[in-house]
């Protein structure tokens, strides 16, 4: 299942930038979960292009639900959402047809697909394809929301300004929904002043991110193949601004002793919990009860207009390459609700797969 | 499939530490390929404790090949090897019935198997069961060698010791294959001295490790869920002890502009290369012909002898444990051969799933 | 994934008979394949109902490319086709949210989905959804015959009428391709006038259907699990009104002794043949590179305007049920360009696992 | 997953013939559930050899529990059974590296495998395979017992013999259980007969079986490529000697209108029946709470003791073949135990992905 994952609940991805539409089909979706139309707008729209730090390609993302929902509710069968394209200017990618642009998936393309792959606009490669996890996520979101858990993405790192690590979790999630940024701390124009500085100079930024997951039952995931952080990490990895994922304290546990690294277990109010969580609520490949939390390397947005050192992969001759199309200086911002809505749709499966394919159904 | 990757190539582990045995099913191999028992032997003996700085507890791990060979090469049938545990001393584990080792998988496996699962050396989540990943990678990794693919993985940093990163890969294993800890630098006594100091203080340390692959082809991988980074992400956090994963300069890349951070692309002999590799070989998820290269955050292994705080997950209330069974003051070195196997189990998956079943046949 | 099939091409079906469309994703596939949209919409007429034998619901087919094709070839990412549902009179319908058509899935569906189900026109069950099926596989059939490999479906025996069996398979496709109905011999009228029949009594018929597929490579298939008669019946099973499926002398071989049974082998023109084809071109769930043939049993449609016995599910009472919609009084000729999909479908799988992605791009 | 079935719970044979031993591993399996090793012996029995009318080949099927079972219940990791070989035989079998029984997989595997498969004894396309199904399937048998549900498999057509088809299930089970040969009717010596009558000729027959389940759940299977029946004939077409299968009355119901096959729902205690049960027990590929019943065609066992004609195929040319190892003149008494076993294993499956992992444990 090449653009598909998942094992009870599965989303399968479609879709060309410069095509008729992009989309998404979710799978094995417990009947009965409430379709809210307006919600799945918001998180859209969360996820577009919106002031000056994005780039100048805007689209309404009007969606259409084919399939599988019924009276304002899920069906239990396929769930198909389509969000047409629009506002699309193919010439402006033109020279790209056989310009790799560096640490870009044109050349990769090119390699794995012969030259047939759509090039206008990255083709199954751009990030408009990332509309359709989006819409997809955002009911899922609200059927875990329905079970008490919640998830949520927001800045840790870019451009100078530091977030807040999640602690809480649920409080903060409060606190990113209110801003205009996805990040818990006031630190909004640190960011949009950075990506704009970049942007000034022909360049773009990255960035880390941080999702954080509270109220999922202990004993979620497997030992092996199937551990959680594996099945999460390979969710996120579709995504190709991502280059690094660390569950909990991470990369930060390489430093430390054992003593310091291990979460002590406590037993509080009748419930076992840790007192720390460096462990990022998953010993074993399995959730411990403790708000799963982990960091993502977004990197900066490959497409810049600096003049770049790249090769004509056709003619296999070095080239230089200016860009001219429509970018972001920075994504960071718009993969946040990305991030969520796999996350969400990852967790769904999990819980279907533990507790049955009715689990999320209010029955 | 809880115990298995895998496509066209599918591993499945089983086995407990204190149980009969543990082993591995390695299917949809390619006919023909050699079966060297020698080399499997090496490589289990690179993952097994052999100096002060591991675990006592020491086996032989003999191995027996149950099925999938006749007459030293693979017959393109299950590929069953069964390593028989020896020198168990199940009383040392007693004690963990019910209480929960911090950042171990005693509380979340007695959440997720009610107090059915095997507690014996922390059973089906032992280290242990790694042995058979190392016996199926070695077969795999011979395949790949002779397709010109060479993967290796080494130890980056650890207790205050930095080896050198991969640059070349060739010559790079060959100096790693000569030392008696995998690194490239003269480092080792360095490591061995800070494993060392934890021990005695009862304690255990982590690390960084580093796997580089060359000689892959470009085009191997998929844009979304498959992307070589998921995949590969997916396998080694089936290791309890990985906490994070980076590709290429990975959270580096977070802090630099896009032109710093974007991989010039430049035709060498005929051949598309890139002058740089920040993006660890791989662009869209895809291969692009240059070394494929990631690091691993190893935390300190969880299992020390200080007296810890936790629960007594039965009784429901809060204890100290003081560990008296063997364990390993460090896995970082043992984790190396490991990671390695596992890669090359991947990375035939891959080939077979874009080549076909007969690619890595020697027809 | 439960409206997929597939490894390495996956098809997922999606749609409600009367919501906006019914459609196929095809992932996997090769880049560069044409796709003919004349030849598409020459199998979805084969499929639709056309005369008085056949259903009033006329539908024109209309379908739309929305991803995976540029230029008129794959792409090689999943390419999606959408039917636009027309002609549709819901209110037909509406007796039966709570009555169960006997034989037919309205109740396994209330069982399933618990009544969040689109029961309009038998929602996602509805015989709508093979639309999408005959589409996706017109095109893996042309890919088929790139390749020498031919599928072809037609009926066995309906009514009293009695077709030739396949044999030389290639010769009898141009045959069955001639006519009005999937047949070989000149039974048309005989099972047309069969079909008034049943409809003037207010009732329906079934049939047997014979699939025949030559210039299959030997040595496609998996020894157990994934033996080719295993994974074509999981197929042909997705069609509801097919009950039985027989490979070679299916049933026939319960009656005969091993030397009666057996297919000789002989050298032909320095190839392997079997003098008889009794095991239908499959040993040990292989291929032996003889024409693989079955037989389906095809029951008369459960939709019948006749009174019939059945219960109103919600009020839990037995009631008496006279249908009014529009049904076909037979499905037998329009199955049988679904199941030739079908199979296209599954052989490309195939292929492409045994010979890799590219097997079928015209490289 | 070539030689593994299921998505929640997931089997995988491997072994040879003539290699150290076969085995099973059984994966995803709730964990708490009894592991009663008489009873696997005593399915395991059913399935050896054990009169004239079987091979002289008769082995103890000592089985060993190696993992994934701990204080005589399952953990819930991988549970594997290996089946020593024993009484090998191989020198029977020498003259088979080259010449292709008829009918049997010995060219297939050839073709396939390109010559590196294990041919002694039928490497891994041997029967000796099905024991592992048949040790795996027992557990599963008890699990499901547990639970009210209850499946068997009887001969319903062998040599002329014909045995009464399932109505009740429950009772005729009892009745089945209580024979030699797996029959409800009193016809043992029939078959018996009819098997020594081939085996006297130095041939073989076959003959048709049956399977009956009942106190399934209805809402069971999905609506297209996991419908029941289509999941059920994956799993039985595992076994090389069965050439068809059906569904209710199946082939029947070709010949039949619908207002004859339609089967009417009724009230009966409450509970929704249907008064026939010509589908068996499955609508749309869900269950309806009804008997799941269907039948399978046996081929007679292709190696026979006459002359016959066949190929060389490393030579490629005709040659004739008189087989002298110690071959069944008929399978179908000890096929039906193992059908069972596929069966159970195959409804754990099912009802693991409805209603979750744990539901078989006694929690």
């Amino acid at each position: 299942m090449k653009n598909s994952i998942g094992t009870s609940i599965t989303m399968t991805l479609f879709g060309e930038s410069h095509g008729p539409a992009v989309g998404v089909v979710l799978d094995g979706l417990a009947p009965g979960l409430p379709v809210d139309e307006a919600f799945i707008a918001k998180r859209l729209s969360q996820r577009r292009p919106s002031g000056p730090a994005d780039t100048a390609r805007v689209e309404q993302d009007r969606f259409q639900l084919v399939s599988g929902v019924y009276q304002g509710r899920t069906t239990g069968t396929p769930l198909v959402i389509l969000i047409p394209n629009e506002n699309v200017r193919s010439a402006d990618y033109s020279q790209l047809r056989h310009v790799a642009r560096p640490s870009h998936a044109d050349y990769t393309a090119q390699m794995k697909y012969h030259g047939f792959q759509d090039p206008r606009g990255g083709g199954h490669f751009s990030g408009r394809i990332t509309a359709g996890i989006v819409a997809a996520g955002a009911i899922c979101e609200q059927a875990l929301a329905a079970r008490g858990i919640r998830v949520a993405t927001h800045i840790l790192r870019c451009g100078g300004a530091e977030d807040a690590p999640f602690t809480d979790v649920v409080s903060e999630i409060g606190a990113i929904e209110g801003r205009r940024f996805p990040v818990i701390r006031d630190i909004e124009a640190q960011i949009e002043a950075a990506v704009l500085a970049a942007k000034q100079e022909q360049d773009s930024i990255g960035g880390v991110i941080q999702t954080g997951v509270c109220g999922l039952p202990a004993g979620l995931g497997e030992p092996w193949f199937d551990s959680l952080e594996g099945v999460l990490s390979r969710a996120v990895f579709a995504i190709g601004g991502i280059k690094g994922i660390e569950f909990g304290a991470g990369f930060g546990l390489a430093e430390l002793r054992g003593s310091q690294a291990n979460d002590p277990f406590r037993m509080q109010d009748g419930r076992v919990v840790t007192s720390t969580n460096r462990s990022g609520g998953i010993n074993g490949g399995i959730t411990n009860g403790m708000p799963v939390i982990f960091n993502m390397a977004v990197k900066p947005t490959p497409s810049i207009s600096r003049t770049q050192q790249t090769v004509d992969f056709t003619a296999g001759k070095d080239v230089d390459l200016s860009l001219t199309g429509r970018h972001d200086p920075a994504i960071i911002r718009r993969i946040c609700p990305v991030v969520t809505a796999l996350v969400c749709v990852v967790l769904c499966d999990q819980l279907a797969l533990r507790y049955g394919t009715d689990y999320l159904t209010a029955l």
